[in-house]
């Protein structure tokens, strides 16, 4: 099955906005075992609109396109495609009854121009959208007269905005397209997630002991981010879950304890499970990463099980005050040091009664830095029922990387200590 | 001038990733005045590359590649590219004696794999890499036999990692198409954000006034985000910057207060901004948001002279303990009350000896709901010299979105305050 993507939005082409629905809807088809094979952003106009979709039509059994199906005048999607396909328009009356309660129900008034998104090309499937107005529109392109081999396609439009997109890709797009392509071959995708290993030495280190299952199939994939690397197992076909399956026995015999997670799992996610699991808690005491730490960790459900407390302490005096770092450990070494990292970890442990407290103090740029202790030097403490580490890193990166890699540091401190405690 | 982009790799295809090529080349070339027209992503197969290159290459004056270029198996850009156009491949000494440098530099082995980042197509032009260890590739297709009209394009072939492919893009790429394309037509482009208002209600409160712009050329867009609107601005021709400045001049007269930024100024910017100018400071106590707020605010570069301290206090003993919510408060109101949160904030003010506390507790979710307060219900509360004020919203929906738009809301809140300020 031949699928394709088409994102509109003049915002995507003038770099207003990120393309989340390309990875969003991309994962959830993979996931389906249906990989897309292309995805294209043209701009919200007639013009770019029409042509992306002919092409598509051309070569693709699913068409899934995006955005342009709003009240405001930029929103050409519906009309265009109707155009093309030489289908009219009508008004649904279930569509326009769903919309008028929509603002009924916010107590806001409804404007005339938001009617157009009742519209319907004559045959479509509506899509109800309960998390918004505009429905999606489903739609069999039968007989499809772009296609040199006059094989049907299936066109899907959805909203832009992604909390009416996902739900309505769940629960009505993804019955549909199984009905429309049942028996497709087995699809198997494994993203092993790796921590503190160059890709080069990951390749180097798997490409012979992995050679015997890429001659069976196996298809590998590299990605390298801050401070770590994604290896990407794929097969297909009647063998394709035991291929993935031995591929990844032997990566983790191999990489050990350099495999952190699996498929979009983040440390975060890892530290959460490790410490629920183990009865453990957590405090936190931040300066350089400003709540980055705190963030990602309560971005997990369950979070609360496991982190008690957490401090950005971005003034010397709220580092003595919240957690009792002395004036004079600040005075005699200053506040990016390994003793006021220690203090601040002994003291959020003290303060909470957690059983870890990880602290971190550093100096993120773009300014701050001396020659002693230049932009990216950051300390990492973590206090906990041993005598309290405190490593020294560099990371001369722009400010938000630094967050990002000073964060994963952090969390791999605590998973490798974590992962020995009974 | 039409620029197309390509973003290779099967780890955008089965979404393991987020495209964020996309958005920052897209965002750089319409500030300099070119918009891309179209941009592809395709998987790093011979195949789909070389596909999406020749298409590219029968339409485009600049065809940007991203992706491909490093050292492992699935890296092939640079190989089909050269294969495409009929060029040979030659190591080139200068950029082999860089990478073993950057080995050397962190004393980690070169293995003999990484050497092929060293191959150039003849005619190419090398943009260095300061930062990793691939260079970009910059050619002139010419003549372009893949072109109707046999016009020369430019084909610039780019790094992966967004911390390699950034500083290249601005140091090598941007004087190349400088030179290669002077006299560009002028082009502005403008976005204003507004909150608390929706995107119809935005378009109905515009399109009167703005019309006479219009007719003379002014383009208008809308992008809805979780509670809020961006209205885009655009004009094209020696007039652009005279239409934009009046439609700008018009937005903010009628939308007044809803307008909060520009371009891709977010909330915590503003916030950093407002308060450095009026030398005012500001403490944080987060339960539900965990960290959000703190981390939004310390990305902005200077946010240390605003922000003295977070507390993300999950637990009813941290609410206590940090910011000496009381007991019997917690007992008698439950933790996510007006109450706890007008003591949060108050507590947490009074600790720092900040000019404004911003406070939020609430239930993110999925699980911790009751009839009284379901999931999605939050307080947020801010202390300031004035008569501590505590609001109560309800924003059903993933905890990630609650956690962001709850974020919004608060710095909202400060924001409003904030502007009476003197």
């Amino acid at each position: 099955m031949v699928v394709e993507l088409i994102n509109t939005g003049s915002e995507l082409m003038l770099g207003r906005v990120l393309n989340a629905h390309q990875q969003w809807l991309c994962r959830q088809m993979a996931d389906l075992g249906w990989v897309v094979s292309r995805q294209v952003a043209v701009a919200d106009t007639a013009r770019e609109i029409e042509q992306a979709v002919r092409e598509a039509l051309a070569r693709a059994d699913v068409i899934m396109v995006t955005g342009g199906l709003g009240p405001t005048s930029d929103d050409l999607t519906r009309e265009r495609i109707a155009n093309l396909l030489g289908k009219a328009l009508h008004e649904d009356q279930a569509v326009l009854a769903h919309i008028q309660h929509f603002f009924d129900m916010r107590k806001r008034p409804m404007l005339p121009r938001v009617r157009i998104q009742a519209l319907v090309p004559d045959g479509a499937q509506v899509l109800w959208n309960p998390n918004g107005t505009a429905p999606g529109l489903a739609m069999e392109v039968q007989p499809n007269a772009f296609r040199g081999n006059g094989k049907a396609s299936w066109l899907v439009l959805l909203p832009g905005p992604p909390r009416e997109l996902r739900p309505m890709f769940m629960d009505f797009v993804v019955p549909l397209l199984r009905k429309a392509f049942p028996n497709e071959t087995e699809f198997v995708c494994r993203t092993i997630r790796t921590i503190g290993i160059g890709e080069s030495l990951v390749e180097h280190t798997l490409i012979g002991p992995l050679q015997p299952l890429v001659e069976a199939g196996l298809e590998l994939g590299y990605c390298a981010r801050p401070g770590q690397t994604d290896v990407r197992l794929v097969a297909q076909g009647v063998d394709a879950e035991r291929i993935v399956r031995q591929a990844e026995e032997i990566l983790r015999a191999k990489l050990g304890e350099h495999v952190y997670g699996v498929e979009e799992e983040e440390l975060e996610a890892v530290i959460v499970r490790l410490l629920t699991e183990k009865r453990k808690t957590l405090a936190l005491a931040e300066s350089c990463t400003g709540g980055l730490l705190a963030h990602r960790i309560t971005n997990v459900p369950g979070a609360s099980a496991v982190l008690l407390a957490g401090c950005v302490t971005y003034t010397n005096e709220a580092k003595q005050k919240f957690l009792g770092v002395k004036a004079e450990t600040l005075e005699q070494h200053g506040a990016v040091s390994k003793p006021v990292a220690r203090e601040m970890a002994e003291g959020a442990r003290e303060r909470t009664g957690a059983d870890y407290a990880l602290s971190v103090t550093g100096i993120a740029g773009p300014t701050g830095g001396t020659e002693a202790k230049p932009v990216g030097t950051v300390f990492i403490g973590l206090a906990g029922p041993f005598r309290t580490i405190v490593v020294r890193n560099f990371n001369p990166v722009d400010r938000e990387t630094f967050k990002h890699m000073t964060a994963q540091q952090a969390m791999e401190l605590l998973r490798r200590k974590a992962l020995e405690a009974s």
